[in-house]
């Protein structure tokens, strides 16, 4: 389990976004307070994307706590970002604990990143990996549920195509991705539930989900804000009222601070941000094969 | 504030030690239950000797937290020692985490550690370092408080010389150390309070000692354990009843297991490690200037 | 391209093996004198074997150079072991420089290390990985060239079973790899040469090879050392002469020192360390399917 | 010893200037031309301006070499600034290898490089350091002989106060340093020569040197390049002609490619960047006590 926090909006000093709030996702990193275990100390990772420069996001990505870790604090200083991917990883066990498994995870312009278990995936991985095309397979950097639910997303991307609207393929992406993998899951005949809090971005639209076979009420955390601009006073998220379209949304595990304008998302519903940064929140429909799968986990 | 364990015996695997019990060390450095903050996450670092292959002991630290460190974990399985420092750190706000600021500090054949925070350290340092042999200043390889410490108690082992006993040295050493840090501070006026829990070794004697100018009761916590011959079954550290001189001691921040031999080491005492592995547990008496300056930190 | 170290014998302190000769792979990490290219800097990696501890051997793995890894310098004077394998990495060009990617790989009590390249891997990486047994597939914890050879030989080593004996389960086992990598290599037809210097050992018997599909004369360089006991004068490596079982044998990239006792190992040739530590050197013959594509690479 | 790099002009895209030159500073980290030993793996640094965020640079420092750095690949690709610090180091025997004693050093607005030694530094460091005054002595995070010049530069620079123009603060501080180290140094009575090639900058202006006491022959190699847009093309650097005040100037240990505009920099001059980036370069004369000190060490 992890915790994350997603950016977008009118460009942003990182900061600002990761250090300054009362509850930061770097506070986070050592004293989360919505999962049993407060600890999200196996590394974090940062992605974040400079339109002026290149579609392509940067990333930076360690095996150091993020609370301790030096040049992650001057970095977040002196850059700028319209949009931000940042995660503190805690190791589901027996999972190395290196940099090609921290999370966000990079393929061209797009940034994956996610919080939660597939079931039963380590013991079902090498027939899942067989279902990717050559290309996703390649894209593999590391060996976790989280970067093969990215490879997953990166073949149904693909088979979209430029054709569809980029908010769109995420969208439509993210929830073939979900549909694909749970009914895999299902196919396994286990009764351990799956736990896929994501968020995808391309830069400029994202997709993100909190969705479990869980009993709902077991969903790992989600929370969106959004408004006009997003200022940090004292250790406040603050949000302006929107007027338009150059607004500023946030996504995150945890809420960062107690200003009110944090929403929970609902269990198995989708968070779209669109063209012009309108958001929009859907349900998402888990595969019939199941609807009867929801019980607590041991 | 940090964690430590020492341990002196018959030769045993580090992973019984460090790994094995219950609440092992490793199991402290995310989850420790003594201190109101449970994380020691701020790297680790271990000293053991071997003395069939030379008298200097080996020395292995790392700012990544000792519960991910693979390297740590497979040292452990396949080393044997008779004498082991073990430490995970939670670094004092603004101290740097880097190599060279994790305990044990090694000196020849010296190993040294601390657990607690000598008050108003940063704004004396200078004056305090000015204080120490050009021998001492040299060998600092960092900048805390700890450090500084085990230079002091450098230039007291030098200055009573090969003509003290081995296991007195050590104690008369780590006293005059006391008596001095205590007596600096106390000179610079502050009501704030000291706590100096320290270990420091030769490989085969050893001095410890709890040490407070707090209230007694706000002494950072520490425990003996002694024996003949230590076992860990089952997660639980047991002693074989002492027979005799070949027994095994374990001095640690907080209980390894529920077993019952754990006993507290009473606040501004010493635990002294003789020869033969005889072990006593003494008063230490605060220099006169602090017995009145014994107040809780707000 | 890479350089590596193998030792079986007395027990002997690991840095009069791996640091005091004049030449030691230490220096090799960044002064290599017979690759073009003098640099093995991309990480290191050691496993030793302390049969009176347990079977399987020590691990460490680092992705910063070995000449400035203070903890591989403390671990090597504190530590004797009856058989090492020591690697300094080159990473091949595009291959991640992480700990899982370091040599060597460990599975239960085997140790393997490899020097070289496999022709044309990356583009059929998928292919041969699909040749693997679940176990070794889910072996892997990185992406080289390297590690699918040890996987490829762990899968003929388990099918060879516990009736063979041990050091010829290991030559049979690196011989069917050889075999089989070199086939599939061919039945790509791409005319590039394989490089095979390869180590693999159980903590007490050991196979290994020097094999190249180019022109004999270019394959990567490997010596052998052996006689009754090892010993290091001012960064010179002497071997006492042999007398019986109890010898000692070095396999090396690269000779530790001008002692004329170092032996060049021919090209496609195995180098097999019995029972009792004796050492045949035979000859491997390609596959038929390659005794045509000798040539050297632009 | 060490290699560096230092630009100032218009925004540039970091990999441009790091990694993308044919003899890039990256390139200098495991095959520099003009040094006898090529290696400078022993970690790396780069602080950075963007005066639209903040007058303080950016600070990313690490021991991993930084031609394996992918955090600092991709940091490059995304970042643009105007006034860049970049340094690859080669460990002086004996210093440890850890980020604090990586360059630049950074205090406020202001980044140190050096690229030399300084001549019985070690013996010396206490009396040297107790000059110091207590806000320099305590900015010290490593133990280096060039932290301790950036160090002896900060009590020059604050005497000097905000009265004296920025570019003339730093070039008198940056003299007055030079004269009372290389006294300092004279002093000690040794023959053994200093070597001082050195960058200060504060986002806006610079001061540089190459300085020896050996023969100047012998002075660490430095070059300057000026114009008024820095472009790489294929490897190759161009500078377009300079026409006015928004020029960039390069200065480097190595030419970064064959371009012809580099100018080597004479020995014991200095190179200031002064407003509007103009460059001067003027003799830097040697306290007297030094003239008769120029002999090649053996």
């Amino acid at each position: 389990m992890c915790r994350f926090l997603f950016y977008e909006g009118s460009p942003i000093t990182l900061s600002d976004l990761l250090f300054a709030p009362n509850h930061s996702l770097i506070k986070q990193s050592f004293q989360s307070e919505e999962r049993l275990e407060p600890l999200n100390g196996d590394g974090f990772g940062l992605s974040w994307y400079v339109p002026t420069i290149r579609p392509e996001p940067g990333l930076f990505r360690s095996i150091s706590p993020a609370w301790s870790n030096s040049n992650l604090a001057k970095l977040a200083e002196i850059t700028r970002s319209t949009c931000v991917l940042a995660h503190v990883r805690a190791a589901s066990e027996g999972l190395a604990v290196y940099e090609g498994n921290c999370h966000p995870f990079v393929q061209g312009h797009l940034s994956f990143m996610h919080n939660g278990d597939v079931a039963q995936f380590r013991p079902n991985r090498r027939k899942l990996l067989a279902e990717l095309s050559d290309a996703s397979f390649e894209s593999l950097g590391g060996n976790t549920d989280s970067e093969y639910l990215f490879a997953v997303f990166l073949d149904h991307y693909r088979a979209l195509g430029d054709g569809v609207a980029a908010a769109d393929r995420l969208a439509r992406a993210l929830v073939a991705t979900l549909d694909e993998v749970l009914r895999a899951v299902a196919s396994f005949g286990s009764q351990e539930p799956s736990y896929l809090n994501i968020v995808v971005a391309d830069g400029r639209h994202a997709a993100a989900c909190r969705v479990t076979t869980d009993r709902p009420q077991y969903a790992e955390s989600l929370y969106v804000h959004t408004g006009s601009t997003y200022r940090v006073v004292d250790g406040v998220c603050r949000m302006l009222p929107a007027t338009g379209a150059h607004g500023a949304i946030l996504v995150a595990s945890e809420r960062l601070s107690s200003d009110p304008g944090w929403t929970e998302v609902p269990p198995n519903h989708l968070v779209l941000v669109k063209t012009d940064r309108k958001v929009a929140i859907e349900p998402y429909t888990l595969p019939c094969a199941l609807t009867d799968v929801r019980q607590n986990p041991a």
